[in-house]
């Protein structure tokens, strides 16, 4: 009786190929998130900080954040997809596809589309292709993620592997589909804070982002539930004390947030993340740590059919209590730097 | 001259019989309130989530959460009610009327309805009914409460005792008041994240709500702020480490937001809290506590005229650091067990 | 090639008389921005809380706290003119001039008015005047500020010294701008929480704001970062724990808004600050720390034109840890008293 109607997550074995779940808690956004991931992470990108910017330039207003877009459609698969995972293992073929704007309201679907049992048999991979919707209906970003779950019962059957077949990245002509046609000539580069467009970054440059930003138990756990991501690492410090690290584990994507704001510093005019390649949390992070962050251009591309806009590949790398001036990944021996927080590969949007 | 315009709150002979306070500082309630009571506490319930979904059954939009409509009234009162207050003794006949949607703007007026001189003669306890109004002028919330307040001088001659007669219990038949006719059909029981409806519910069934929640300094004191609420004692470390307990005490309220958000696992169509039928806090929390909740159903109710929503009478009780598998309440003394932060009995409501 | 796109600040030997910098990101005020303000700070002004209130003495809407639009705009002009400050020396002629309401976009524009190198060749005092400006273009705010910031290098060659006349205060006839006519038949004391208007004060009179506010590092950081400040100092505990004190300092900013949220309590009615003549921070504040505040009347001034509210030059002094009943500014030895915070001397308006 006393847990019969309670929510304890699905576990590897509950999930099988093709199986569509629909996920609780609808999400109107507005101006006071908004208010709140300024808050947080210090973002000044001018599209998503200034109505008159945004629509100077040929958006219908400022659009919510990309990343809060993202956090917000991640929260609300935690409770069936990843309560009782032990790894984020990954992300492929993650593309924003419609601006956001405060009112709109976010749902969020999930098929699974890959289960592959460890040879442990106690944990086991689950691959589940995401999609977050507005009311309207229309998608506005779909991803690919993979994740450890543990099995509720070793002796469990499971049925056969299935691995999908993910794409390394998302081709260029799969770009901004989320920008709307951009007035260049009314993009006013003082206030956006940088005269650097597309045409004015290399392959293979480097950008230290120079500061860092010290986290807090209480800003992390604001961020998390602001999301309505009910992880239970995150916030229950009664357990995690008898956990693995004895403390709190922060919300990878609280990473990811804070390296993009850091990431303005040098990037100014990459307005818009159009898609994430992939990414890596490769540490964890715990409150007290100074994340800093450095980005590579990895590749630039156009867009088929866009002159407004050109596409960067990035590497955005996040470390713990490591400043950035060396650009730290690896170590000498070729293992990850256990400084290493982020490995992110994304394409950012920005002006030609 | 140094105090004279310096409010330093009412004492207990400042309190007359049938004496009206108009509380300071209305509020114009918004999406920004909204925003930031989701990231204190990590609620989910569909309706308060989405305009979407409480549009779809019947609201005019989301409806803000009955809590938060409560803490911000509280808040009012404190300066004149409960500011040389040492003790917040019950509640009772506590009802919410109406909706409340952002752009509202609250406001308070309390009545004193009963005065009882402790036999120390040095503190007394003030009843007040308390009502909330929005910018209409109707009443949003009304409800009973009691404290332990401080006398200013020992000797100082007071009234004769007034006890107030209040109810048990509220009654079904006042229930409902502040949810409009749902439409149930429309109700979409997967993205409310819960399959099961009044019907599903028995009396005596207690649900371990399993979640727990480590609360920080900074939480509870931008919630209480937030809330306008200028007790002295849950922001002053300065005066506090000279207390009785050496610490900030956090809001009695922010315990009551929390369990009830907790509670979303296991009672998630319980969309809205209509009445309160009493409420103790039975221990202080401080920073650092890990609060869990469990629930029981108290009785069942049909709601007369309603076929569209039924009520549970639910004991709601949060716990410090303490899991509720075993439904922590009493001691083997019959005393309450030390870990009990709050016991709550509340009509929730939920559809049929 | 790494840095080649960041910015490190400008140096003293950067900048220029006559030089006019156009600051980066644009900033859209929200209610989102509103409710954040009241929970880091507890303002309880019924002007700025209550659309309803405001309406009815003459204001469009409830418009945005006075300090948040100062923060706002002081935030933009952070990483090009004191992103390499090491001191806040002061601020003049500080004038609000029309009122800002959620949905109005802020930026920010400052000319170099002054530069004086200090004898040790090290840093030198930059003068800005700064101003804020509405999506119309319109002046909202106009302030003096002068820092003194690092040379890059010694040796390098500077201009001739130029130190700007800035008025002691701003003149009666200045004041008021920002304040429609107002009804004050429509000002409803109690709502406002007082009784005393202009009339009821004296030069003089000095105030006791009794309450006491702790800080918590999350807080200051989540009020800095809203404001899109940053100073580096405020939020990266790697470096700052290597610096002068070990720790993160507090935005002296955010010590202004504490000391005026507690002045409620003894000004309720003074709902606008119309000009600023002079501030110091005079001690650095740190997590942890509980703030205090006290007023003094300096001057009473009728506004030249204005019969419907007057002003209050007043002196505006913060402590750290040491409550305020004797009103702690100076020691024995004529030296600031080492508890002061901030002394900060400005004019507010309120009904006659």
């Amino acid at each position: 009786m006393s847990k019969s109607k309670i929510n304890v997550g699905n576990f590897f074995e509950d999930f099988k190929i093709g199986q569509i779940i629909r996920h609780a808690a609808p999400r109107t956004v507005t101006v006071g998130e908004v208010a709140l991931y300024t808050a947080l992470y210090l973002p000044r990108f001018a599209v998503q900080s200034s109505t008159a910017f945004a629509q100077a330039i040929g958006y219908e207003r400022a659009p919510i954040d990309d990343l809060l877009v993202f956090h917000l459609v991640l929260g609300k698969t935690v409770p069936d997809v990843s309560l009782n995972a032990i790894a984020n293992l990954g992300y492929a073929d993650f593309k924003f596809l419609i601006p956001v704007y405060p009112g709109d309201t976010l749902s969020a679907t999930s098929e699974v589309i890959g289960l592959k049992e460890n040879s442990n048999k106690e944990t086991g991979v689950v691959y589940v292709r995401t999609t977050g919707a507005n009311q309207r209906g229309e998608t506005v970003l779909s991803y690919a993620r993979w994740v450890m779950v543990k099995k509720r019962d070793r002796d469990a059957a499971v049925g056969p592997e299935v691995v999908p077949d993910l794409p390394k990245s998302v081709a260029p002509s799969e770009l901004g589909k989320a920008a709307p046609a951009i007035n260049v000539g009314a993009y006013d580069k003082a206030l956006a804070g940088s005269r650097y467009f597309w045409g004015d970054y290399e392959e293979g440059e480097k950008i230290d982002h120079i500061d860092g930003m010290t986290v807090e138990e209480a800003e992390h756990q604001l961020a998390t539930r602001l999301y309505q991501n009910n992880s239970k690492v995150h916030f229950n410090q009664y357990y995690e004390a008898q956990g693995r690290f004895g403390k709190r584990i922060i919300y990878g994507g609280h990473v990811i947030s804070l390296a993009r704001a850091l990431s303005f510093n040098g990037l100014e005019n990459v307005f818009h993340i159009s898609a994430v390649n992939g990414g890596r949390h490769v540490n964890p992070l715990f409150a007290g740590g100074t994340v800093f962050a450095w980005s590579e251009v990895l590749e630039k591309a156009e867009i088929p059919g866009r002159q407004d806009i050109g596409a960067l590949r990035l590497r955005l790398v996040a470390t713990k209590d490591k400043p950035c001036a060396y650009f730290p990944l690896h170590g000498a021996d070729g293992k990850p730097d256990p400084a290493v927080l982020l490995d992110l590969d994304y394409w950012g949007v920005l002006p030609r």
